[in-house]
This record gives structure tokens, C-alpha cells and sequence, in this order.
């Protein structure tokens, strides 16, 4: 009997709601499959509690969490409650740097019964993989002077060490999939960060002779997203640049609500963390209608994580079935409640 | 009678296309107007010009340009000759910061008869107000070691003085539009320079109390130019997130071959420079299938820099008349030429 322990920290707004969705779904994958279990423990780190203790999480937070196969989690960020740079870097960006999950990916494809803003989004399937740990977002920089000579600086970071990480990792992804990696550059306008990123690139792809590349800068790769989606196999990209990226490639999925995405940490030090593309909507929380499918799209690329390839596959299949069969939720052009489409989702998974 | 001196750059590509395709029409614009005369002087600069002279422009070229009325230019760029960094920088770019071009405006709206590659663009009609002379790209930057420890270092510089110029042309203009700024912002990732965006638009927005504002994430923003573009009005952006959000607004339009810009000296010192958002395109080049209506659109801007605001309006009014009339090139579905084109507008002009 494999039993995977995973924490889940369900965070702030819909993720309270799609996190216990997905962990119902797993649940119910483990049931099906037998010999295998998910045993959850539950973190209630989130904006709220910030408010009550003054910090996201508890000074050895991350010493209680470092111990897992997985962290599963839903969204944070409430601007009512919390500044966003507090909550991020003191949850979200704290755990992905500390637990060193220095590759990010998202997948974007059409998924059957769900309409695209497109008019012919033909078969994209992509994979952005996004560098996760430097770049733009960087903890560098400050402010200085006052009134009308105020500046602020924000050095962005480009290391070849991480670069060329995300960049082999997305030329090892490719070879199982298209053959094909295109890298989001900008190095006609920021000259020096830029056309590092590009000499790296060109010196990885030589270790992947038969992987076809292309350099495309962000302004054109994003306009691309929205009238050729299909053009594209591999993505890499710096961490501001996926970042854009995914959400494009969410709004051409049609909805933020379906996106999946994986903080990976690659040198099996620490856990890797599983989280939606989307946030944590606080104008719908509550109403019972988030759309729980990004959750369980996240929970498939968990499952691929653990080894479970198959199982992940499986889980797709049936996500796709519940949308062919029309139980969607508000967000995708449905009026099912997010308990609605998990149910279907599990009694297909049950009947399989 | 008016005469105006304009420095015209065709440049690379279809630049060397679309330039005289944008003269000739505004030549009649002068025509038909009567009392109004444009005198154009070309400057060769380019990537050919690069190869003979070793420089993209001459010492003294900023000299030369100087005292024009305005500057007219096609598209800067071509990979296969110079690289992007030293032709942009050695010219485009380089007039843009020594001319204190300090705000580039871009508007976005579906042009009738072209079609959106969106199921349901709306009526969408948005400016982009882009900081044109600083933030992500900045001259300070470098990299250092050899091998494994390279890395690479690129300061985004925000100044208050820029950030807040560029969002009191956005509230200036918004006054005049439908009383609405967004701001572009990423504040949740980007802990230094972006908070300190937002402060400045916050203190901004004070002094405009009948504007209505918000601000966005330049990842959730982008997606919503795919799925809700016509809540927009005006959006105030940094320079990066400024080019990145116009590109989408070219692909949403139809195709970047309409996207108009202008880059706009606002102290009156130095001449404003008026250039498409298309690059050169040198796949297509030398076909005359290039559009020209993204150059066309970008003269009326400059007609409207230049006061002439009523016709600016005429002639994107005529415009819309060659599109509506199906009078299409193949970037937008059709199989006209850049001669069919100019000349069906020119001759729409004509008969006004
Ligand atoms: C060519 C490039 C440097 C330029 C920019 O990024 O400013 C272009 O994309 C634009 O938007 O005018
Ligand atoms: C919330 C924010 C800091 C985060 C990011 O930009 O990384 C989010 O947009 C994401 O993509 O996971």
C-alpha cells in the first residue's frame, strides 16, 4: 500500500473551496486504484490568519511542511485583508523559494466542451515551463530620495546556473512530447539580461540536436497565444515572462478556472508544490460556483509527480468527459456548482 | 498655408513599404484639405545602412532630425543583418530617449470589416499610455564570471517624475475618452519598483476625482484583453508591460499590420516620432503584400499631434470605409496589395 502524505494549505477565498474539490478527487483516484492512499494535513496559513498572528505562516512553517511528498494548494492573496506583497512572498513565493521549486510549469490545451474566446483555437497543446526562482522577481532593489526625485530600482537576476535549469528542463519535456522549444526572450529591448537568456539558450540547444528552437520576443509570443496557440509545443520562459504567458494561455483555455500548474523541485530536496494558475476570487468565494477543475487538473500534474502517470492521465480523460458532457461551472458558460462538477467528476471516476 | 517638415525613417523591411505608402496618403490628405503641405526628407538608417557605415544612424543624425516638425518611421530591425540590441538601440530606441519621447500611446479598437480573431471582441476601443523612457528597459545592467557562475543584472529604474508623467497624459486623455484609467501593475511579484507604481498611481488618481480607476496584474490584464477587452478605456502602463499589453491589442484588432503608435515628445523640444507597431517583417517583404494600414493609422496620430485633429478623424474614418469595403491585405484575410490598399484610400480621400 503507497501512502502519499500531502499537506494542503487551502489558503484564502475560492481556494477554501476547490482545495477540499481536489482532495475529494484524489481521494476518490486512490479508492478506484486501491494500493494506494492520500493522507492530508491541513494548514490554515492564508490571510486570515495573518490578521490574527501576524505573519502567513508560523516562523517554522516551513519546517512543518518540509517533510511531505507534496503540498497541495489553493490560492492566496486577499487586498482587502493583507497588501499582496506581504501575503505572496510571505506564503506563496516564500515557499516555492525556500523549498527551492525552481521550475514552474503550466500546460494550456483546449479542453473538449469548453468554448475558447477563440474563434479557431484550433488543437493548441503547450507547456510553458517557467524559471522559478530569479529574474524579475527579484529581492533585490529598494527605494530612495523623496517628493519628486523619488526612484525606486528592481534588479532583475538572471543566473546561467538557473536559466540553463528550466531551459534543459523544458528541452527534456520536449523530446517526450513535439520536439520543439521556443524561448520568450525580449533581448531587442533589455539588453542586458535579455541577450544572456538568448546566448543560454543557444548554447543548451546545442546539447538537443534533434529538438527543433525558435526565440520569440514576449510582446510577439503573446500576440501569437491569441492567433496561433497551436504553433507552439514547449515554451521556456523567465519568471515574469511564463507568468504573463500562462494567464494568456488560461484566458485561450477559456477560463483562469481551468489552468493547472506545478512548482517543481528538481533536486528532490524539498516538496514540490501543486496550485491553480488562478487566485483566490474573493468576489465569488463563498457562493459555492469556483470552478474546481483548475484544482483537479493541478491534482493530475501532482499525480504525475508521484510516479502516477497513468492515474494523471486517466484524471484528465475524465475532467474532459464532464465537460463534453456540459457540467460546467459559471466561469466556463455553465450554471453547475463547483460540488456539482466534483461529483461528476468522482462518479466517473468510480464507474471507470 | 501650413507646411510641415517631417523627417521620414522607412528603415527595415516592409518599413521601406509602408513609409511611402503612409506619404502618399497623407500628401492627400494635404490635397483635399488645401492650405496644408507636408514635406518629407528621407533618411536611409537602417540594418543595410548599418552593414555599409557601421553605425545606424551618423554622429550627427539626431542633429539632422532635430528640427523637423515630426518624424516619420517604419520599422527598425532586421536579425539576419544586426543584431536587434545594436539596431534598436543604435536607432529606434535611441531617438525615442535622446528626443525625450517619453510617452508612447497605442490605441486599440476593431476596425470595421477586419476580423478579430476573438468570438466576441464587443466594441472595444482602449489607449495604452506606455512610459516610453525608462523601467524594465534600462541602460544599467551588466554581467559578470565565466561559466557555470555567469549571471546577468538589468536594473528596471522607476522614477516618480516618469511613472507619474505617463499617468497624467493617461488621466489627460481619459478625461477626454470614457473617464477610466487602469493601471498595469505587478506588485504581487515584483516587490520593489511595482508597489512603488502603485503609489505614485494612487497619489496620481487624487488629483483627478471624477476619473474612475483600478489596477491590475499585468498577467491577469493580458488575459483580459483576450476575454474582456471592451472594459477598458484607458490603460497606463510601464514600458515592458506597455509593449507586451499593445501587442495583444494589435492581435485582438486582427493583426498587428493595423496597430498604429506614436511616441510623443511632451515638452516640445524635440520632435515626436511616429511609428507603427509592426516590425519589419522581412518574411514578407519585397512582395507588396505588406499592410499599410498600420503605417496609414499611425499618420493620423501624427496628424493629430500636429493639431489637425479633425482630419486625424477623416481619415480613420476612411479607413474604416477600404476595410468595411472588404479592400483587405492578406494579414487580414484579403488578397489586396499595399498599392490596392493606399490607393482605394487615397481615392476615398479624394472623392470626400
Ligand atoms: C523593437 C522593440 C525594441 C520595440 C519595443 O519593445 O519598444 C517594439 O517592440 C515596440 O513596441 O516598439
Ligand atoms: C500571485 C503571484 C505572485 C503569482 C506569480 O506571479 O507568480 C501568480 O500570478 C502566479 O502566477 O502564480
Amino acid at each position: 500500500m503507497k501512502k502519499w502524505s500531502i499537506a494542503s494549505i487551502p489558503g484564502d477565498g475560492v481556494g477554501k473551496e476547490v482545495v477540499p474539490a481536489g482532495q475529494k478527487v484524489l481521494d476518490t483516484v486512490a479508492e478506484v486504484h486501491g494500493g494506494l492512499s492520500f493522507e492530508f494535513t491541513s494548514f490554515p496559513w492564508s490571510c486570515e490568519y495573518y490578521l490574527q498572528h501576524g505573519v502567513m505562516m508560523p516562523e517554522n512553517g516551513l519546517d512543518q511542511l518540509k517533510d511531505f511528498d507534496a503540498i497541495f494548494l489553493g490560492a492566496v492573496g486577499n487586498l482587502d485583508l493583507v497588501p499582496d506583497h506581504i501575503s505572496l512572498w510571505g506564503l506563496l513565493i516564500k515557499i516555492r523559494r525556500e523549498f527551492e521549486q525552481v521550475i514552474n510549469i503550466r500546460p494550456a490545451k483546449q479542453l473538449k466542451g469548453v468554448t475558447s474566446p477563440l474563434v479557431n483555437p484550433k488543437e493548441f497543446d503547450l507547456l510553458v515551463v517557467r524559471e522559478n526562482s530569479e529574474g524579475e522577481y527579484s529581492s533585490i532593489g529598494g527605494r530612495m530620495n523623496k517628493g519628486e526625485d523619488e526612484l525606486a530600482i528592481q534588479n532583475a537576476v538572471f543566473s546561467r546556473k538557473a536559466s540553463e535549469r528550466a531551459m534543459r528542463y523544458a528541452f527534456d519535456l520536449a523530446a517526450k512530447r513535439r520536439q520543439h522549444v521556443t524561448s520568450a526572450t525580449k533581448s531587442n529591448g533589455i539588453v542586458y539580461s535579455m541577450p544572456f537568456w538568448d546566448d543560454v539558450f543557444t548554447d543548451v540547444s546545442k546539447d538537443y540536436p534533434s529538438i527543433q528552437t525558435d526565440s520569440q520576443h514576449i510582446d510577439a509570443l503573446a500576440a501569437f497565444f491569441v492567433t496561433q496557440p497551436e504553433r507552439f509545443d514547449v515554451i521556456v520562459a523567465s519568471n515574469l515572462f511564463g507568468d504573463i504567458l500562462t494567464d494568456i494561455g488560461a484566458a485561450i483555455m477559456g477560463s483562469v478556472g481551468i489552468a493547472p500548474a506545478a512548482n517543481i523541485n528538481v533536486n528532490g530536496a524539498y516538496p514540490s508544490m501543486f496550485e491553480p494558475v488562478h487566485g483566490s476570487a474573493p468576489d465569488i468565494f463563498g457562493k459555492g460556483i469556483a470552478n474546481p477543475i483548475g484544482q483537479i487538473w493541478t491534482a493530475k500534474l501532482m499525480l504525475d509527480h508521484l510516479g502516477e502517470v497513468e492515474l494523471g492521465e486517466k484524471l484528465l480523460d475524465v475532467i474532459e468527459e464532464t465537460t463534453t458532457a456540459g457540467i460546467l461551472t459559471a466561469d466556463i458558460g455553465g450554471n453547475y456548482s463547483t460540488e456539482q462538477v466534483t461529483n461528476d467528476i468522482i462518479n466517473r471516476l468510480r464507474s471507470l
